[in-house]
């Protein structure tokens, strides 16, 4: 696919079909998320992939419940618009996808975030490119249940970075409206 | 430019043609960078472009001089292989490439290093697809001299994430060993 093609084609999706990606498209998509640069190029990413319906199911309570215990604790934590989807037992922050993966890396690592985000970021134009859909769900992140982490495999040294969900898009929405690029100065 | 290509054509490249970028065609990669996802769609990034090469020195003695003294308080802060190459009054951290881009944002804003992160990968592809290149230099955004911070024109409330230099390559160099990609565990 051209990349003029792609840069208004890859949209954030939250609506998929009930259709499982099949894991060696996924491994390619991954595979070419490796190519992204990284600081030092430590390519410091490790993966997680989901495709358990009702383990992503307690990803996404686990998550909901830690990020209403952080809106408790400091309001400014995160806009207050979320809490009452927060609070709604259906929703589902990970909506039902077929399949989610996370992007992980070393605690210590101080380029970790921007590292991942990278990586995450070839993850969402070579799934686009190869016909599926793709949204970064940052609300379903905050994960710290021990027991939950281990089922997934996270080792201790590493964290969450990027979850990004993965499917066949039911409805690709419109491009959002982008405000003009915020040129601070020019020295020429 | 067909994705596929650029996956393998988008290089880090740290020897650029002694050639101006056009202005024009820069601000079209700035629009294209702004295409990028950002957390809650708030496409927090901010651009400052700068092209007077006196200035690029000064800003690369800056983040130099900076480095160097956080180098010597905490030895564990960055591989010391940098502190030659840090300490060579010749080296200069933006490779004499004709242009600059500092992509910014709010300290305040959370997610602002992966905001910014998105943004610079989407400048990266659109460069590449357009025949420039570029390279993400982690070591120039060490700028705490206010004087500095002013003559490029950041706000107090800004911080640069990434510094990302662009030119027409002179040498593009091959796709550097790339590790398979780890995948921690497959929760199916």
């Amino acid at each position: 696919m051209d990349y003029s093609e792609l840069l208004t084609k890859r949209r954030s999706v939250r609506d998929y079909e009930d259709k499982e990606v099949p894991l060696d498209i996924l491994i390619q998509i991954i595979n070419e998320s490796c190519l992204a640069p990284s600081s030092s190029n430590r390519q410091p990413w490790r993966f997680i992939v989901v495709t358990n319906r009702e383990v992503i199911k307690r990803l996404s309570d686990e998550s909901k419940r830690n990020l209403l215990h952080d809106l408790e604790r400091n309001p400014d934590f995160m806009s207050s618009n979320y809490e009452a989807l927060l609070r709604n037992q259906h929703f589902n922050v990970f909506y039902n996808a077929p399949c989610l993966v996370f992007i992980v890396g070393p605690k210590k690592l101080l380029s970790i975030e921007v590292d991942c985000a990278l990586a995450a970021s070839y993850f969402m134009f070579s799934a686009c490119a190869k016909g599926f859909a793709t949204c970064w769900i940052d609300l379903g992140r905050f994960i710290n249940d021990r027991e939950l982490l281990d089922l997934i495999g996270l080792p201790e040294r590493d964290r969450i970075v990027a979850p990004v969900i993965i499917g066949y898009p039911k409805d690709i929405p419109g491009v959002p409206c982008r405000m003009g690029p915020e040129v601070l100065k020019i020295v020429s």
